[in-house]
């Protein structure tokens, strides 16, 4: 039974969040996501507790759970049953990202390497990783026990030239006895937080390693029989071109880690926040409000909430685009279009990478500290997830790192400016030297946008100039990357992709049918947009979009108005993203808003334990007072 | 030997650290550290390696620990030997905070609170609790395992009436067989992330308990023989103001954790960018540089250095001004300006334990990123840190809570702009209207103060504007209290503190002798200023203190500026900051410099394990395999 306290923040809402769910999330997906959830919760080896597990127990667990969902048959070749790989990803994800990366990276990531710069002779390997008789990895994140084969790139050197990078697939262990093959050492990389220490990342060394020529993953290059190296790509900048499809494949994910760390975060705290009570108007326990009555507390938490929506949103239908982009990939064209589109994709892959983990991560510390010191138990689950969700800031890339790779495009393009034409149209906006601010319309988040519009062109402009600047002064291109960077390019970057985000939500919402659950959608993003925006409030007063003090001050109103008109809504918000209590598994966070209760029955598990030591303790007080009296 | 690349960077300096350091910190506190390091080195139960202890591992050497500092009696009262006592407490908080915490909330917190609110009565207890015979705890932090004794707050009901919070020192367990006495309850709250799964808070249950009247904690108030309540408070603020000092203690130390975060984060970090090199001008590894050359690398580090430097200086300052405070309470001193001095500390420890923890957490998760994935692994210890130093923002009151406190002051005297004299003359600019900006000075100390002045000037009038407005819109006081914070009250208690830092480092650096010491301490200054200042921008414009793109471009433009100047400088900043590597215990920060050889030790250690699920997973590949076939 749920406590009234929640119940009745519940039924302030105006709108239904099943309703609201299916229009975000599609019925297909919460179905199957409810059916994956349903298989678990069945089966023993995914039930679990709040002890904290050793290296060892950990990675045995993780073992057996992918053993599990492997003899379940779930997990499909994406592109052939994509609505089930989406729910599967999804709810293991949330569940536990150790369990899924270990089958992800196995399966599709690593699998998909070999499948597609392989050739006819690597069809045996691909046919056994996809069923699972063997283990593939990858150098950087070797799976230091399992791995039977792994992906390597290395420079490829034939009668002794260089050749570049080439990838390679190398057997490395016996699949029957897990010897490693002469030549070869593999190790662990020792312990590492949260949910990674159940990942067996490890280092590998190759010494005088044999390995036979259909190692090297052939497809469009090769070695004849006769010891040529012969490649059908006529440049490298075409090369590049496909293997930039792939690199958003991970980012794609990686966002969504983002959307989920900011689903928990405000799930556990908002829940939280209900339950928990703190002073009121009136002396008296019985007078305390619950703290998410405070604005502070709103102002702290309902951003990540609307976060966790919106960029839900955004990534689907950023998978959308990068789907019909992949299918034209896949098909084998090869238009001057297509390398565009391959080029948007990852300029904004590598823009809402970054932007999606720094807001996941940052909700998971604002959660833990809004929760107090409750939070901080292990038990609340924030602590885990954050460790969980901190190296997605670094996958792939650090995120300051493949910023680069946004503001790079974006400055590519500064020459075609008032003809930018690109498949998504992420970019069309810089056509046109946008107008400064002049008054407020009465839909903030064309407010925004314009504002976004503004700071995205100014800051091409000024990065480009800086640029131009540095390079006339005589610096090499290295020198001038790395000094356009800060205060420039990095906002440069997160402006085009926050601009492209909120305008896809933003396009989503027009679509939605059912006005109730619309007319919340658009207060959740209203309060997305220009919590996004504020951030930049000073870039926009040094790019002149506005000036007199304000301008800002509105923009914080509104921001707070934005806040406040979530309120109500919140908790069926909170119900429409959470995951279930299974997944969620936090005492702090549970849908029955009874944390208090949650919190001791987890308590009471350790009354009056004795550990060894308290005989040495007690020992110890006897000589001190002894020795006290002599 | 150390590597030739962080020699080459610590030859760029322009001073001798070991000079810097004795000038922040004092010869004798330098010496007195590496006595207590030197003492640790030589005993086994300190060392340690980066293996992730148990729960019960964990506690069972936190006891140890704790038990060969007693024997070694190192730790005394603080007033009768301040130095020491600082050189202790700071070697123990940085080689384990966990085990500090559990020397010091036994022996000095809680002992602190028994011996001030206690009378004769509790002499003997006090002995024993400095002796070392009892282990005395609090409710909130109750040590689960080890407390005979605890502190207890609770409500005062004689003959029907409610007499308020009072404090009680209650006998909780038998100190020979460590049996809980009959009607109370204790267990454990679980786990809980870093260094904290050592100490043992746990939970208590009282269930008609009764305890002797020798409980009460009866310094000012007493129960008669009759059982009549007394007092000799005057009032109940003149109660409070003995007790708002005692506050104080925590959050002075709680300063100083955000300090040795910072200090952590950029010693780790900024070895750590020396050893590790990527990309270059040319193509090659052998081209490649240090990552610490990348001007968005020291962007992003040595703003955390600087804060190492100048929160030690300002804690140091404090810590005097706070010494002599206390000693005038101990003294008995009942006059008006004590109670303002007792205000005045209030108000400004209040904001800076927000300021400085805050900063500290933030420093180890920039750290972290900035050290890419090998900042992730346990032994970069950057990790753990950051879990150790997570509550820091929630102890004592959640930092925007105590926040609270020094806007409330600073409200309060917003009658007496004009005259506001206060014992620390924190609050006396306030008294000024001060002017807008007009031009840069040649010192960016200055022009920051400046700011900061008219900041917190504004802030102040503004919120108290706010204030009266909902006041007379017929809100009550909770509701005015509550709904002033959000870019109002939060901001005028930073810009308070911010304010008061700087001006305090400033005027320690007007007494520093030598003249390269002096030099480079004014150029961290410079970027610690701009770089807390370039935090308040939007609000600066809102306020009105500048308007037009150019101040703020300008503000920029010196603090890239103030980072540059820090590069050569920076290593030897590091060396005159950095813990003992014995204290440090970092693979990626040891002092020479050679991180890559540091980590493959460690992962050489983790070489062909075999796990025992390997042969099941062995096993289930051949299942697979032979399933295919068929």
């Amino acid at each position: 039974m749920s406590a009234p306290l929640i119940d009745k923040y519940r039924k302030m809402a105006t709108f239904d969040w099943r309703k609201l769910k299916a229009a975000v999330e599609g019925e297909e997906h919460v179905r199957l996501k409810a059916e994956v959830v349903a298989k678990m919760k069945s089966e023993p080896i995914f039930h679990r507790d709040y002890r904290v597990l050793s290296r060892e127990e950990h990675r045995e667990v993780v073992h057996q759970r992918w053993k599990k969902i492997v003899e379940w048959g779930l997990f499909k070749d994406p592109y052939s049953d994509l609505e089930n790989f989406h729910a599967l990803t999804e709810t293991l994800e949330a569940y536990d990202q150790g369990t899924s990366a270990r089958l992800f990276l196995h399966g599709n990531v690593f699998g998909a390497a070999v499948k597609s710069m392989g050739t006819e002779r690597h069809k045996e390997l691909v046919e056994k990783i996809e069923n699972n008789e063997v283990c593939i990895s990858i150098r950087d994140s070797a799976h230091s026990h399992s791995a039977t084969h792994v992906v390597v790139y290395a420079q490829l050197h034939v009668d002794g030239k260089n050749e570049g990078l080439h990838g390679f697939v190398i057997q490395v262990r016996c699949p029957r006895s897990f010897q490693t093959l002469p030549g070869i050492t593999i190790g662990d990389m020792g312990s590492k937080p949260g949910c990674w220490q159940g990942v067996e990342n490890g280092w590998m060394e190759f010494k005088n390693h044999r390995a036979p020529l259909s190692a090297l993953l052939n497809k469009g290059c090769d070695i004849t029989p006769d010891g040529k190296y012969v490649t059908s790509f006529k440049s490298a900048s075409e090369k590049q071109s496909v293997s930039l499809g792939t690199l958003s494949v991970g980012r794609l994910g990686i966002i969504a880690k983002g959307m989920m760390a900011c689903t928990f975060a405000s799930t556990i705290a908002i829940r939280y926040s209900v339950a928990r009570r703190q002073f009121g108007p009136e002396k008296g326990v019985e007078n305390e409000v619950p703290v998410l009555e405070y604005p502070l507390q709103q102002y702290r938490l309902f951003p990540y909430l609307s976060a966790a929506i919106c960029i839900r949103i955004f990534q689907k239908t950023f998978v959308e685009r990068f789907t019909e982009y992949m299918m034209r990939v896949m098909m084998g064209e090869k238009s001057e279009e297509l390398s565009e589109f391959s080029k948007e994709v990852h300029a904004l892959s590598s823009g809402a990478k970054p932007v999606a983990t720094w807001l996941g991560v940052e909700s998971l510390g604002e959660a833990r500290k809004a929760c107090g010191g409750h939070g901080f138990l292990h038990m609340s689950r924030l602590n885990t997830l954050r460790d969980d969700n901190d190296p997605s800031q670094t996958f792939e890339g650090e995120n300051f790192m493949i910023l680069q790779q946004t503001s790079n495009i974006l400055l590519g393009k500064v020459r075609s400016l008032g003809s930018i034409d690109t498949p998504m149209s992420t970019m069309s906006f810089l056509n046109k030297n946008p107008s400064k601010f002049s008054s407020w319309s009465s839909n903030p988040v064309d407010d925004v946008l314009s504002a976004y519009r503004y700071l995205a062109y100014h800051l091409l402009q000024m990065t480009a100039s800086d640029a131009n600047k540095l390079k006339n002064s005589g610096k090499n291109a290295f020198e001038v990357r790395n000094e356009i960077q800060v205060h420039r390019a990095v906002n440069l970057s997160i402006a085009y992709t926050e601009h492209t985000m909120i305008d896809w939500v933003q396009k989503f919402l027009e679509d939605v049918e059912d006005s109730t659950v619309k007319n919340v959608l658009q207060k959740v993003l209203n309060l997305f947009s220009l919590f996004l925006l504020e951030r930049h409030l000073a870039t926009l007063y040094i790019t002149g979009y506005a000036s007199g003090g304000k301008f800002g001050e509105e923009l914080r109103e509104k921001l707070r108005l934005a806040v406040a008109e979530i309120k109500p809504e919140s908790m069926a918000l909170v119900d429409s993203i959470a995951p279930d209590d299974f997944i969620l598994h936090s005492a702090l966070g549970a849908s029955d808003g009874r944390a208090y209760d949650h919190i001791m029955e987890e308590f009471r598990k350790y009354t009056n334990e004795q550990p060894r030591w308290v005989c040495d303790l007690a020992q110890f007080l006897q000589k001190r007072s002894q020795h006290a009296k002599l």
